[in-house]
């Protein structure tokens, strides 16, 4: 089943600075072959559910070694069977909807 | 690595009322062998991370099947490594502190 | 406008031992007038919108002033006008669906 | 207290088609005087606590008013006290971490 998440990794007890370990996170993902798209809040990345779960376990894991005790993680995350989109489509399809004339 | 995990399953295309689908994700959870628990925003899980996310991809796989053509979930998660910890030693934590002095 | 919210604070700068912080949020959000209910990841409100949001900045100005100089906050929330819904009537109504044979 | 707010709205009862409602919301915001910045999974916006959450409630009214009879939104939201930070600068930040050798 491919899924699309969207997800935003906190580690705790490293201080406030946080820049360095979503960084290896995205080393960590671009390793497992997947495309990260990050953002000022969190980074989306799609693929098969066990690849994509499997790629953000190995990044908790990597920000643990790294010296993270502790980390909060938080998730939005899509499937669907009516048809195929890409992270890329739903940015598209707002993005078609802004130049149409409001709603009413 | 063990997890504990928050989530909140939400299918569209299914009308308004969505207490079915979420029993639904509960009785998934507990054929997995976890112990889920709710609350009226969500299900909280803990365990081994890929059990917990299989197990949620179970929940994902059976919506779709009971006619959800997509399903939007969000996820809290924490993984740690200072010290082992419970979903019920969370709450027990701040239950405690309850009942402390305010701080100043 | 009502809302029902659940919400999560992750303080950061201030260790890994947070229940003490999430303890204060509930005594601030019972000052507000609000009845919260806590679980092992968060706290549910519900009310009107601008009561519930401005007691939640609420704990976001308490927890800067108890020494935490960052926080990171997830919400959950739910507004709707086809018809009432409580907090309370959410879980029954999972509970109730529980009851009955699973779908097929 | 400046806020910096990630929310992504999901209506419900509404069809599968989600991204006319997320189009609105980007107007409502612009017409409340923020900068959305939209991507895959939502969009963030920052200025103070009650502007940004009185524009979020705004885009409720409007998304009910347009025909949405019950909504479901994520926020993730960060306040700090120790400097000032823009979204901007929180994805500048991860960049320029990415440009540095990997951790070890």
């Amino acid at each position: 089943m491919q899924v699309m998440v969207d997800f935003c990794v906190v580690p705790l007890g490293v201080g406030l600075s946080l820049s360095k370990y979503v960084a290896e996170c995205e080393r960590v993902l671009k390793a497992a072959g997947l495309t990260p798209h990050l953002h000022a809040f969190g980074t989306s990345v799609e693929g098969e559910w066990d690849e994509v779960m499997g790629a953000i376990r190995r990044c908790h894991e990597e920000l643990h070694r790294l010296g993270a005790p502790r980390i909060h993680t938080t998730m939005r995350l899509g499937t669907r069977t009516d048809r195929e989109q890409t992270l890329a489509d739903k940015v598209e399809s707002v993005k078609a909807k802004l130049k149409e004339p409001p709603q009413d």
